[in-house]
């Protein structure tokens, strides 16, 4: 099994060689990988939003901790869920699909009307948190497609979101930042984890079974 | 990459056939992939729970929907997180991974110290919804484990979270279910989704750039 591998293989790299890029198409198979990942009712409340620009990117390792992936890495990808689930993006969602598909279908208009009379009254704030909970299922998609290509990541959720969403002007759009990626390839030289074992729980104090 | 393939060929299945039971060498798989996914520190905060039970699958459908996957397929993972960073649950992780590695790090200890001090204040709601997000990445991880080996998985938030955890005993334990997957095969008679397209919105939708 490939994927296990894949897992082994990567590690939250803390130090990138600022003099390596990461190819154009790898980031695009990354974020490829993000936007077919699944969400709750296929909604895919989130967008990336990939930073190269240098100077932006020092102005966000300003508000994360000083961490140097952020600009030593050669892109970063920021998971910003919506702010909201409103009937105009619930409906923008379910028109889609059916123009995708070509036909309505009576079973998905019900579940349609079951999200917009639950969801919108529910409030912005409980809307966007299980929103970001989605958004770690396209992280964690997204830091596999980076592994299997070679390419290293760091998941970031140490930095401050309020000043993120004021840099990249999210709130406007109607989104805040949940998590960043930077996207880069491990300077062994200088990163204390690379050679250290991965620590996981042993498998019977992860997991338990009801037969 | 493979990736890509895997996650085109998984769906929401939602018809599994109850004739055919996932190999206990592949659920092992799954599981193990779950166990290595990334999260937060590093902390783990969350336990998979595998239900074969045909009766207790029966309880949960109950309180599910009645989504007919939970009994049909042949295994059933609750992802059940933490409902609160202990001190004790911290520093347990923290002596783990000196055990595993052999030594301490000045710089992993002062990591442990900062989040001894600011994890536990916060209240357990704040530290269970973190944990929680966590648990996506893990649930991610798993559908492409599952979709790897071609089974077929079907994420689930639609239960009653307070009565699973009643089901499973699990509050005794200090978790609260967050999402099941029920494993098992696409049956595809009956399967109103199955060949239908797999609908993400367009990418110029879903990915912009800071250059």
């Amino acid at each position: 099994m490939k994927l296990l591998d894949t897992l082994n293989w990567r590690y939250a790299t803390k130090k990138m060689d600022p003099s390596r890029a990461v190819p154009q198409a790898q980031v695009d198979a990354i974020v490829e990988a993000a936007r077919l990942a699944p969400t709750s009712s296929g909604l895919q409340p989130f967008e990336v939003i990939v930073v190269t620009s240098p100077e932006v990117r020092a102005r966000i390792r300003e508000i994360a901790w000083n961490q140097a992936q952020v600009t030593e890495g050669s892109h970063l990808l920021v998971f910003a869920a919506w702010d909201d689930y409103t009937t105009e993006r619930i409906n923008h969602m379910f028109d889609y699909t059916n123009e995708v598909r070509g036909f309505r279908n009576e079973g998905w208009e019900n579940y349609r009307q079951m999200l917009l009379k639950n969801y919108p009254p529910r409030g912005a704030e409980v809307n966007f948190q299980h929103a970001a909970r989605q958004t770690y299922i396209a992280l964690g998609v997204a830091m596999l497609a980076a592994a299997e290509q070679g390419v290293d990541s760091t998941p970031m959720e140490g930095f401050d979101p309020a000043k993120l969403d004021e840099i990249l002007g999210l709130r406007a759009r109607g989104l805040r930042s949940v998590t960043v990626l930077p996207l880069g390839y491990r300077q062994e030289e200088g990163d204390w984890l690379v050679n250290l074992p991965k620590v996981r729980r042993p498998l019977e104090q992860f997991v338990s079974e009801v037969k």
